[in-house]
């Protein structure tokens, strides 16, 4: 099964002439203990130059195979769901409010015939990739790793040229930087209510865009300051246009770091671990282990995993359930007397809403979502769009779901039993949901939901060749070949 | 194969995703109350619209007359100091990095020739502002006020015309904004790590950009919000670069926020008030009285205080006392046998350095600062250069210093004794230093700080002009003639 291959690959992946340049920084002495560090965490000196040692030494070659895939698939989901809300009026308005302060057109807005300077269309490819929720997530934090990365360097590399084995190098060292960062605090800064993937995707942004720009170990460590001055978001803000704005804003802000140190504007050291820098500032948790430990040899960025519905994750193992039961039966809604779920609680304390009457209350109907995912076999963006929740075969299958609480079943589990007009029975048990880390979507699948969300904004023929040069990405000579594929033609 | 122990990880990590990850998407309800709130602070709902309904309604017929006085001395004082610092290579490093990346040519570099586009602009001059650390202090809180407002509006000015009316209004508003907001959070916030001036900063460069461009009370609750997503600066980053990094980004940051909000790009409501919003997440202590009480009554803004000495407040008692009894007495070196001082305990605790070698050393060494001060009857910029510390009269004199710690003498107190070599001696107690809020500088002696600033940077009768340029703020048909004012001629 594939994901014990990969699992196998993480174990036993080791790149000796990284973890050999790294050495020496891991093993500096803790040194004077932070009165505030956490019992978790024995050094608090060294933290940021390791890190930043580690990204600038890294190269193309020293990523495990699977790293590089999981690497391009990032890519290819994140590149599909900011064409897919490319259009969106949340990304018009930003693009009204910028366009008469851009600086020259040196960068693409994907799915769009805008160009702006590369900060600019940072931030705007990470709104549009956000629009929809529907990104990558890292599951250990809830990072959704690409948005802050993948802009600032797709944009980059509009105006400094790289090939794409370098842009993918940078991707994977962006999303790793962040994640780690994300490790060391998470839950805890999350809890107290920032916006984790712009607070954390800050540093992977700096790390990228520096990464790409050829920084020294130096200018690492300044480009990593400037960056940790700079957290985007608070939990708060969800449900407006600023849950968008803040990966988009930490893609501008991390590049703005990178520039700001090319040219040797200078930050502190140690901005992540001092006792005055980041970590302990923002957060009642600081595991710097998380960081600096196992650099090189095991991969966050191979852990990325990629939302097959377009709504919280709490409801995919219901869509999951209810698709398999439907592709194996050749279900009809007609035929169906009713559906029995067994849910965890969080399912019913979140998305229990029986009748939806817009399509984005739809992603807080578990109800709906089955409903939905039996007749049109997904549950994309357009499953959750006012046509589908008012649809009234939609409502008539609806109003025959139940779902009842079982304290036995976990937050990645379902149960579903549909009872057929005709007596019988059908069961499913989801163990977990496709798009987890055990299940993982398929390359296939992965390309099923770009198509879906691009084939709105571009051309078919072009929505083919944009996912081929994603998957193309380690042989581009020059990575800019994406963003230029990913526009609307003038 | 898999590990218990992995297995174990992923499920547990799981779980925790699973409840993360549906609420993003959902829209918390706004202004609910709050669980977090401190007990001060009575009212946890409707803080950020209260204080948007104000801004947006406030107009400049309202200021009372004291208000609009120190108004315009701020401007004064900020234009002086960002003048002075603008060809630093903080600076130049700043201007290099961003000019290929940089809009069309709308707003000045104050000092300079350059020009960027406004957000640009609006970052180099609050970085040019703050290089010496010779700004203005709003004291109950430590934020130096000027530097994220004015940087913002000014080059605003320069895009979207407006009266000097409107600007001395704007400014004022801005810096209530955020010294409000500081005013709430403060000590904890700062205490915790957050480089308060350009936390709070962001506010206040957002609800004076805002006020500029005429944002509906809606939009101007969105510009807070925005502001609110963006704080920027640890304490971490002082000594470096990044400490002139931070106004200059609030600077930036608020101004994005404003013109994001301009177009209806939206945020929540409460986002300084609300459970997960900004207060909550940012500090341990909300008091939002201070941020809602007496708006319009009473002003921060008029509590402004300028540093007449180019180095930390705390030694500004003893120069004080040194230069009066220069100037009374008409001392020079020469006659002194020794000077000795009773200081507060912080005093020995941040100044004591004996033999500063360089410039910068200076700002912390009590015995420079005297023995300078009674030499060249002033502490500015250029006492504390090389020059100044290394000069042979200066270190002579400064030897015959000495400095006891007095528990009775609070921090604002300096007792200081000259003996002179005919063995008489002069005394001195001063309360309340030059500078501060009980003993303003005055106009004349702001006068002389800005020419002694600017005069290095431009011509004699530019600096004359600029100055009365500022003290008319109110009667210029057009803010922008500020901005043109304030740079080196083609």
């Amino acid at each position: 099964m594939r994901t014990t291959n990969r699992r196998n690959f993480l174990r036993a992946g080791a790149a000796a002439s990284i973890a050999g340049a790294i050495a020496p920084a891991l093993a500096m002495p803790s040194g004077a203990a932070d009165d505030k560090a956490s019992a978790s965490g024995p050094a608090a000196q060294g933290v940021t130059r390791t890190l930043a040692r580690y990204i600038v030494g890294a190269r193309y070659e020293d990523l495990p195979a699977n790293v590089r895939k999981e690497g391009t698939r990032t890519l290819l989901n994140w590149i599909g769901v900011a064409v897919g809300g490319s259009h969106h009026e949340t990304v018009d308005r930003a693009v009204a409010a910028l366009a008469p302060f851009s600086g020259p057109a040196q960068a693409s807005l994907l799915g769009r015939r805008d160009r702006f300077d590369i900060m600019n269309a940072a931030f705007v490819n990470g709104v549009s990739s956000h629009i929809f929720d529907f990104d990558d997530t890292h599951l250990k934090t809830i990072i959704h790793p690409a948005g802050p990365v993948a802009s600032a360097i797709l944009a980059l590399s509009e105006y400094h040229p790289v090939s794409g084995k370098d842009f993918l190098n940078a991707l994977v060292l962006g999303i790793e930087t962040e994640c780690r960062i994300g490790n060391a605090v998470y839950p805890n800064h999350y809890d107290v209510g920032w916006h984790i993937t712009g607070t954390a995707g800050v540093f992977g942004a700096a790390a990228a865009a520096g990464k790409l720009l050829g920084l020294s170990e130096q200018q690492m460590v300044w480009a990593l300051g400037l960056a940790a001055s700079q957290p985007v978001g608070l939990r708060e803000s969800f449900g407006s246009m600023n849950k968008s704005f803040n990966p988009g804003r930490a893609a501008s802000n991390g590049l703005f770091a990178a520039l700001l140190a090319s040219k040797n504007y200078t930050s502190s050291e140690g901005m992540i671990e001092a006792k005055r820098g980041w970590a302990n500032t923002i957060s009642t948790k600081q595991d710097y282990r998380q960081i600096t430990e196992g650099l090189g040899q095991r991969y966050e960025a191979a852990l990325n995993t990629y939302k097959p519905f377009a709504c919280g994750i709490v409801i995919h193992p219901a869509i999951d359930a209810a698709i398999q039961l439907r592709n194996e039966n050749r279900l009809t809604a007609d035929q169906i007397a009713r559906i029995d779920l067994k849910v965890h609680p969080l399912v019913l304390e979140l998305t229990g809403k029986k009748t939806p009457q817009i399509g984005l209350e739809g992603k807080f109907s578990v109800y709906h979502s089955v409903a939905v995912a039996i007749i049109e076999g997904a549950a994309g963006e357009k499953q959750y769009s006012d046509r589908a929740v008012r649809d009234p075969q939609v409502i008539a299958l609806r109003d025959r779901v139940s779902a009842i609480v079982d304290p036995s079943v976990k937050p990645e589990q379902v149960d579903m039993t549909i009872t057929l007009k005709d007596g019988r029975t059908l069961h499913k048990h989801i163990e977990h949901a496709i798009g987890s880390v055990e299940v993982p979507m398929t390359d296939q699948q992965l390309e099923a939901k770009f198509t879906d969300l691009a084939d709105a904004v571009l051309p078919a023929a072009q929505v083919r060749k944009l996912i081929e040069t994603c998957w193309q990405v380690e042989r581009l000579p020059n990575a800019a070949a994406i963003a230029k594929a990913g526009v609307l033609q003038k």
